[in-house]
């Protein structure tokens, strides 16, 4: 089982590494990144973790799943053809082709969400609609092979449904035991929904 | 506000980047990571991450927070003297030293929890009972300036904690949102207690 995550510089590390936790450790898969970039470094978006990527996309011809991050780094590559080409031609080989918060831009900007519902970070759901998808505000929106996961930390969750269409539930269970995802926030205010005022007002500091 | 996570080969992936996602947008403060080896390369425990890691432990006096991620690669760390007495040295300038999943055990072995409540990854209980802690089954536990979170995942929990304790719920709460950190795993199995026995079979082909 081939499953491939395309990494650039500016992605958003969770996005990338919650998935990586869930899937790299089923059974006879192999989860290989791949760089966007020509030069086999990439940098997160944060700027603390420098990564070899010496595989480059162009050298992925199909995979099982396709899993495609987001983070600021998506934003230049809604205009690369040759990307976005690629992200369509390995669709056509994958399972399951899926993304991870802004990712779900990329997905967008390749034609995939032409009039499917779909999901995405809550900040960038009227860019997601711009690419004909539906934006539907739920932690993971699976339609067929396409799967879409909220912001950052859904991944986590998304992986985990994956790994159990993948495989079975028992094994996904297992890595979530392995895990420890028995998830306790210390406060409610993960979502729009959920979080008081002040919060929203004080997130234009942080992203 | 400088926090500092050391990084060692077999490293879990998700113990580190579950708090850098977390803690690097707290404002104003720096995340580092640091290496323990001395080839300033550091690859994960599945393989799949080779990162840049050029700034060695031993160039390190002094932090706010230390955070001690764990994975196979705590094991052969155990017996290396230099690196428990770093820990030692750097945790007397500390305002937070932690540790996520098996990070306890060098905790430990560094002397710090002699006596004290803390928790690791549910497998690795009995080994830190060793060091003279009373291993706590809870997610995150903090005694004073010493807190440490149980596997791998709940590093996030924990340095939702640390952010409002080192800032304000405000801004733990915003970073909470902006990481649309809302959990909702598909499935219930994430500690011992609640995993059906099969889940508990199957862990064995896993980890």
């Amino acid at each position: 089982m081939d499953i491939v995550i395309p990494l650039f510089d500016d992605f958003e590390p969770l996005d990338a590494i919650g998935p990586y936790q869930v899937l790299g450790y089923l059974p006879g898969a192999t989860v290989r990144f791949v760089s966007t970039g020509g030069t086999g470094r990439v940098a997160d978006t944060l700027g603390g973790l420098r990564l070899d990527v010496p595989v480059r996309y162009q050298e992925v011809e199909s995979c099982d799943v396709l899993l495609v991050p987001g983070g600021n780094g998506t934003r230049p590559l809604l205009d690369e053809a040759g990307f976005l080409d690629w992200i369509r031609r390995v669709h056509a080989t994958t399972r399951f082709t899926t993304s991870v918060c802004t990712g779900a831009l990329l997905l967008g900007a390749a034609g995939l969400l032409k009039g499917l519902a779909a999901t995405t970070h809550w900040a960038a759901a009227g860019e997601l609609a711009a690419y004909g998808a539906t934006y539907t505000p739920e932690r993971v929106v699976r339609r067929e092979r396409i799967v879409t996961a909220a912001g950052v930390s859904s991944g986590i969750d998304m992986a985990l449904l994956l790994a159990a269409l993948l495989t079975d539930e028992t094994t996904a269970q297992a890595i979530q035991l392995y895990a420890e995802y028995d998830p306790q926030p210390p406060f409610d205010a993960g979502s729009v929904a959920k979080a008081p005022p002040a919060v929203l007002e004080r997130i234009r500091e942080i992203g």
